[in-house]
């Protein structure tokens, strides 16, 4: 995480905790599930990120002197807890969905096993991370599905909720299907593409709209996207362009990269008037590009207009995921190792029937169609449960258990998600590059219809518990029914 | 900013912009605004923060070789400029209305006047802190206003939008008026309150909700506040709380600051339960706090139900500002020097007349009312601009000018709202404590109208130009229309 100590990046209640359990001396291993329970934007997937980060923040953990008086300050924790956290490491598993992964709801996309003191430390700073990039590179794969094949930058630092969501969500933004950032730190840190040209202020500070397109085209001929909207898009800024661009092909330039850029105005409306303008002119293969306020509501609802761009930089709705801030993803215990070695499966309670967790030491198996790769649903079950692919399996909805589905043997295949991550406190994974994650997060995507990635009203993928996990639970909540 | 280099958190095409300037030569001073449009939320104004952490990137500007190595491999910038970049250091001034201060849409809120390659380069990250500050202060502002005297906790760091947004975001709420955070990082760097005390992992982690209440109850007498909701808030947990909290009374424990908390159900219904059962119990002292998706919306309308809650945590909807995740402050050219040292006014036009910005060097005062020390108006003028509030002043609204107030000379005192921070590259500004901001943003909002404050339809408060800033103004106008 950029060489800081975020070892105190914790909700205060977590220390607390920990120290009575310290004063108790019950330090059993537990696990604690992360999930989340509906997806971003009402949309029909998510995809996860930020499992490297988790890595570092996890490898990082060490309370500092600094820390330790700091703590002590507060008056509330007393020297021999101080002392424990001085010595304090990680030492229990984690296991993970891989990031860029397509994710769905309710199922674990990581798994802590650990000693409860040191489960408890790391809840808010896991769920921080894994939230925070898992719904920017969910919106990211939105509004890349909307663009259809066209590039999208993502160019939102400024609005970005802080350095780290800036840095971060570029990251995250680049997992889920952008071609590059404008964020140049994040460009350093992990290797992605950075874009961008120019701004309005580019053209202010010369005497004119021309003298300031001439300027830069003739410092950035192989790349040269000019922005036409600082006086009049269509009566100054194409024009000027279009004398540039000619000046340039007349000079025997090789005009390559080259276009401009719409950042006001009816976009659609606009970029059709440009093509016309450019295409007359001779400039058929300028590129159109787009920004202001997009996301894939509007971008989608451009693309239906014909709107003639064919590059969009998106920024404050795709940093900050405007219509949906926040992932919502939770920390929730499901099992408690008894001293004989078994964990004992743990339900949490609510109102809300689907708020209800999924109790024990669980896995997820994801079932594709055989013939077309596509995912048919998803399977948690406990760790250790075993299918035969080639025996018919049926399938029911945890709520709606009416709902069944038969799969074929033969017709299926089946894999499993989570892979482990740290064992005994060891880091046991090599976090791929973002490159490397952003081609899986394609391939990903890949397995899904088109019905369950539209971003209105999409098919739901099935999330399904095995007959054992669902008769466990269905105990479960009988006994604490009876009590 | 914990010592992290931040130098290249910048849009790219700032630094391509840069490389412009330098190979022409062409690098004068120039003033920019840092300014915003709307306020956060339809609100009636603004709390403006992130300034110390402005200072410390200023301050930390710095480009490393791996920084510059890394902007060589790009292979876009040439030697002779990755040269210059490598010796770079700010050498202008800033000036800026003190972090909790109220503001108003399209007053100057920073500037920075500075040769034009580095007043560029460093656009980005200040709107970022900017943006990103002032939004969860002015969130955290509506929130504290809706609880009417309630505290505030903020609890959000799960559900922030990376690490900074955590740290930064409960700075900025606790500048905006939250009592404390959860947040120990937060705590630990800003000495703000952090606050907490256990979740429903701790009572899941013992047999029963009695045993687990009793044990949290002997570790912190002091400060006991249980949850009471993690399996029947009316029929176990507030009758499990009841018995722990008579069996200290009747162990001779003082019980100071005691209570429950509600996460979850309806917190009006469930409060107004628990207070009966607590005071019938003879508890009539013990606090219900409550959280669970607050916001200020809910929490004003469980004000108007009469929830029995006088404490709430409030965490997803602060931290991300959920129904408006962005704050929206740009970053616009106002002023360019010439070779005779006279700045000359420059404007960006707009399709939309509300967004065409404000030319020249800037300042603003602030009209208050003789009589009630309330806010009359804020007047946007040139710097070296006198007025004298013995004289009566007729100001008007800059876009519908037939909309003029008199104010009477005697009824009115002036104060200019800008402090200079940096002169010459050298910081001039210390930086007040965050409890200290804390405070003078709490005297700030006792200068607006409660019409100004209120969460739905509020009061606009006038943002007038002066006579000579409207003139120049429209020359400009006029000018660019001829064109």
């Amino acid at each position: 995480m950029n060489q800081r100590d975020l070892t105190l990046l914790t909700d205060f209640y977590e220390l607390t905790m920990m120290q009575g359990y310290y004063e108790k001396g019950q330090n059993e291993t537990v696990i604690f599930d992360v999930f989340y329970r509906q997806n971003p934007c009402n949309g029909g997937y998510a995809i996860c990120a930020g499992l490297e980060q988790v890595i570092e923040y996890v490898k990082g953990l060490n309370f500092t002197y600094e820390d330790v008086d700091y703590l002590r300050s507060l008056g509330i924790f007393d020297e021999e807890f101080l002392h424990y956290l001085s010595g304090f490491h990680f030492s229990g598993d984690i296991y993970a969905i891989p990031e860029g992964s397509v994710i769905f709801p309710k199922e674990p996309l990581l798994k802590v096993v650990a000693p409860i003191m040191e489960a408890q430390l790391v809840e808010t700073a896991i769920l921080n991370i894994i939230n925070h990039q898992s719904l920017i590179a969910t919106k990211a794969s939105r509004v890349v599905f909307a663009a259809a094949g066209d590039g999208i930058m993502e160019f939102g630092l400024r609005r970005a909720q802080g350095p780290d969501a800036g840095l971060y969500g570029a990251r995250a933004a680049v997992i889920g299907g952008c071609v590059g950032t404008s964020n140049v730190l994040a460009g350093k840190l992990f290797d992605v593409p950075v874009l961008g040209t120019h701004a309005h202020s580019w053209i202010m500070s010369f005497s004119d709209e021309y003298t300031a397109f001439k300027a830069y085209a003739d410092l950035y001929p192989d790349n040269c996207t000019l922005l036409v909207d600082t006086y009049d898009t269509l009566k100054s800024g194409v024009p000027n362009a279009i004398r540039v661009f000619q000046e340039m092909r007349d000079a025997g330039v090789k005009l390559t990269r080259y276009g401009i850029r719409l950042d006001s105005g009816d976009l659609a409306y606009l970029s059709k008037k440009a093509r016309k303008m450019l295409d007359e002119a001779g400039f058929e293969d300028a590129t159109i590009a787009a920004s202001n306020d997009l996301d894939e509501y509007l971008l989608h609802d451009l693309k239906i207009q014909g709107a003639a761009i064919t590059s969009w930089g998106v920024g404050t709705n795709l940093i900050t995921s405007k219509d949906c801030p926040s992932f919502g993803g939770v920390y929730k215990l499901a099992a408690i190792k008894t001293e004989d070695g078994e964990f004992v499966p743990k339900i949490k309670l609510s109102e809300n029937t689907e708020k209800i967790t999924n109790p024990g030491n669980k896995t997820i198996y994801r079932i594709y169609d055989k013939a077309t790769g596509k995912i048919r649903a998803d399977l948690i079950c406990f760790v250790g449960e075993a299918f035969n692919p080639d025996e018919d399996l049926v399938i029911f909805d945890p709520l709606e258990t009416w709902k069944k589905t038969k799969l074929k043997g033969g017709s299926y295949t089946m894999r499993e998600l989570m892979v482990p991550v740290f064992r005994n406190g060891e880091c046991i994974y090599q976090s791929p590059s973002v490159k490397e994650i952003a081609a899986y997060c394609t391939q990903e995507k890949a397995t899904l219809w088109d019905e369950t990635k539209r971003l209105f009203y999409p098919h739901r993928v099935y999330v399904d518990l095995s007959d054992k996990l669902y008769a466990v639970k269905k105990e479960l909540l009988n006994q604490l029914g009876r009590e």
